[in-house]
């Protein structure tokens, strides 16, 4: 990564996120690449960074999109991904969100209970039109990860269990408004061992086999995401491993490979921006002061999230510090006991790993505009989402003043 | 509180948020009255419910504002609040800010550390006025409440110790841009015990006095905030007997007492009401899948925070439940292992004590707009902010796509 973090600083003002385009191609690219002896679908999971233009990149190199609303599913077409490459998960959809899904035509429903099955059924009835189905199949496989981003355990709310996928898929197959298309399942994220997504998709696999023996031929299996990323010192997954064992679990089942990633497309092309605005000590505290806040990045706060953090100055004197916000609460801090050099005012500093679960998680608390936000190609910076004013923050509700 | 939620769901669809503005009026009117016997100002903390329409209810019934950001300044503003009565607070002020707060003209800066005092007297310099100063001492008091609430604590990054505090007012005093004015202090939020409020309360009057013998005399003691509210089965702090220890404490003191309640205002008259997608069961677990979601409120995964929870269906048949939202973690849940009756699709469910730390704290994480905001007032129910649409969402990214 070649940013030249000052001169944006100058050009945009701080706090921002920039993202490297550059590396999203890459990723994208090394993970495309693996899975190259099979028909294949990458399907960016767009919760990850669902800027418009992050996602006009990929769609641009042929991905597809992994949503989880509808609003998602609006964002991949709004860019130009077309609508067979684009799949509908999420636990809790609601009837409308089903209803304009289908009206879309995308790809496949990724169905996570019984009763949404029911509900899919009964819009797809009233609409006159054929829901491609697939089932998230749970398969109480512990994927050794967080346990806020750990998601295929029976104690989690997704999927269901293969007893139940079995019948669903039975209802499917006798249904008129209904055809079953696909098998889905994802065990967490920032996953860094291969063995559980092995062991979760050849249960998956065996389930496809069963569900050939009566009948019930899928086109698809959806293996799910989860590629962990480098934060810190972790070992990642190694691509090429990673299909191969996938593929070699699919043996025999003429199926194209659907693959979600999010974290691991975007969160290394990302850095969070920000600067010192002051130090202070207090008792044998010392405290880095800088412009961005947890509303900005809550991922420190909310799962206790390592970032890898640069002081952009020369100086060596190091100590141990807390990196906070100007929020008015003591869970807004970046990192605590880290060594970090002294700071002056207007001093970079540069939180790195801040591609995904960053900007989209950002909230106005304390009335702090959302940051802009920069894409960096070939050497050359856009913007691509400006920073909210405080016109931008009152809009929805000025109206309503009386 | 008799709000027909059935109604306000079939009138402004679900998610949303209904605040009783009533209550708003009562929680004020007690504080208010609880400190009749000495100059107030109740200056509310705009932090915890910054919808405009609640800020002017409060500014009609006389409150101030307590804000930590220029953009929290500017909404009080906004709705009448006058600048004689608004007082910025806040760890990590930027120049903009401080700039802006000066030639506003508002009541107090409320500073932080040695070197925002520095800065201040540098901006106050370049404008060629005089900023008015509070110095939040740091008073290191164990407000016994949760670790990212709780604020006055050296570990903490707010405030100064005594001794610094004390070096900021001779500087305040010897400079012709400072007037040392006020003196601020706050040890966290939700508090439900007295002693520590007591504890911290002296500490600062006996500053007060210190600096009085010195001849620096100021006109304000700011008691800070945090008052706590019932989510659960808390035992409240008696507003009267806060308000005359405090008093007590103050004896021989010529100042007026300023009190900056956010949670305690608002906090109980906001409920969040979300309609039922699904039931599921994944092992022996139960889910309830809701369509609002933790974007819309991140209380629970953030603090792991209770919230009082009633399902509206007239079912007597309870069992235990996790209820989740829509998004795609683990962590997006209401509650966990709680006693809800059996429900079906679209039953209502009320979220309690949602009026504090709900909405401002919402993102439009996993693409969902942020929900409308209700006020019933009189028994009418009034929009306050409206539904965000797909069209909000992109309205900042759209122009740069390319």
């Amino acid at each position: 990564m070649n940013i030249d973090f000052k001169e944006l600083a100058n050009k945009y003002q701080t706090p921002y996120y920039v993202y490297d385009f550059d590396h999203i191609t890459a990723q994208y690219t090394e993970l495309k690449e693996s899975f190259r002896a099979r028909k294949s679908l990458i399907a960016y999971a767009v919760k990850a960074n669902s800027n418009l233009s992050v996602i006009k990149h990929l769609a641009t190199l042929g991905a597809g999109a992994d949503c989880v609303s509808i609003g998602e599913v609006k964002r991949a077409l709004k860019v130009g991904i077309p609508s067979y490459k684009i799949i509908f998960s999420g636990v809790g959809k609601s009837d409308d969100e089903i209803r304009e899904a289908l009206k879309l035509d995308i790809l496949l429903i990724n169905v996570e209970s019984a009763e949404e099955l029911n509900r899919v059924e009964l819009i797809a009835k009233e609409l006159n039109k054929i829901a491609r189905i697939s089932i998230r199949v749970n398969p109480n496989i512990d994927p050794k990860t967080h346990p806020y981003i750990s998601t295929g355990l029976h104690e989690n709310k997704f999927g269901v269990d293969i007893d139940t996928a079995k019948r669903m898929y039975i209802q499917c197959k006798n249904s008129e408004f209904l055809e079953p298309t696909g098998i889905h399942c994802h065990i967490g994220s920032q996953l860094t061992q291969l063995q559980p997504i092995k062991d979760a998709i050849k249960i998956v696999a065996d389930l496809v086999r069963n569900l050939k023996a009566i009948k019930i031929e899928l086109s698809f299996m959806d293996v799910g995401g989860g590629l962990g990323i480098v934060y810190k010192d972790e070992t990642l997954i190694n691509t090429y491993e990673y299909a191969q064992s996938i593929l070699d679990t699919m043996f025999g089942l003429d199926l194209t490979v659907i693959c979600e990633p999010g974290r691991f497309i975007v969160g290394n092309s990302g850095v969070f921006v920000t600067k010192v605005l002051y130090e202070k000590v207090n008792g044998n505290k010392r405290f880095v002061i800088v412009d961005g806040a947890m509303n900005d990045l809550i991922r420190p706060a909310l799962y206790n999230a390592y970032h890898r953090i640069e002081v952009l100055n020369d100086n060596k004197e190091f100590s141990d510090c807390n990196i906070v916000g100007p929020v008015c609460e003591s869970g807004d801090f970046f990192a605590k006991n880290i060594e970090l050099p002294k700071t002056t005012h207007n001093d970079l500093v540069a939180i790195y790993s801040a591609g995904a679960y960053g900007f989209t998680m950002a909230s106005n608390y304390n009335t702090r505009g959302r940051v802009a936000e920069i894409a960096v190609e070939n050497g050359i910076d856009r913007l691509i989402r400006r920073r909210e004013t405080f016109e931008d923050l009152i809009a929805l509700e000025e109206e309503f003043i009386k």
